[in-house]
């Protein structure tokens, strides 16, 4: 596989599977390519919530906005530039509040060969 | 593991191994923490130029600044919200000019275990 740049106008966004919101992915690299790894762009409108149990390791970069990301074990408030860091077998809650928020994110495996939805 | 934020300024950044330059990188997730991947960010200053062959799957999100990463195939300019993918196996050449750079990375595997500087 060739070195590749991408920015958020290649991504085609579809709606996060398993939820009905405004809550939308575009993977960019992922099973069809042939590496470990998947590698895509989130967008989230404002006033968004979503609930998962983590199938696989995500790592989620703020690019733009804010997200609160909430467990057991408390609340994490991520604006631009913070990573978050889900572990395989967490359970999560994504919330946006008055702004939506856009995302890049690296999951290891693939995703979308392992999510339930 | 559990879920974790991270910022830039919880980093502790220490030049990036087997080059001389002012290029620094801090893991904050690595081999350490029992997951599969590593995550960090990488500080680029104003005119430098790193070249390696990559031992692992490393995926480098631009968060300030500007990078130009080459190959054989040709240059990739990335800015702000830009993601550069260097699969294992490509050799680049990460060059900063006028501007240095904030970056967020992660990578598959762990590039500390596998780096042979």
């Amino acid at each position: 596989m060739k070195v590749q740049k991408f920015s958020p106008s290649d991504a085609e966004f579809s709606r996060s599977p398993g939820q009905t919101g405004d809550i939308y992915v575009g993977n960019l690299v992922d099973e069809r390519h042939g590496g470990p790894i998947t590698i895509g762009y989130g967008r989230y409108a404002a006033n968004q919530k979503l609930t998962e149990t983590m199938a696989v390791d995500d790592v989620m970069i703020v690019l733009e906005g804010r997200v609160a990301v909430s467990t057991t074990a408390g609340t994490h408030i991520a604006g631009p530039g913070d990573i978050v860091y889900m572990p395989k077998g967490e359970t999560v809650t994504i919330v946006t509040e008055g702004e939506g928020a856009l995302t890049a994110y690296v999951t290891y495996p693939h995703w979308s060969e392992v999510h339930e939805a």
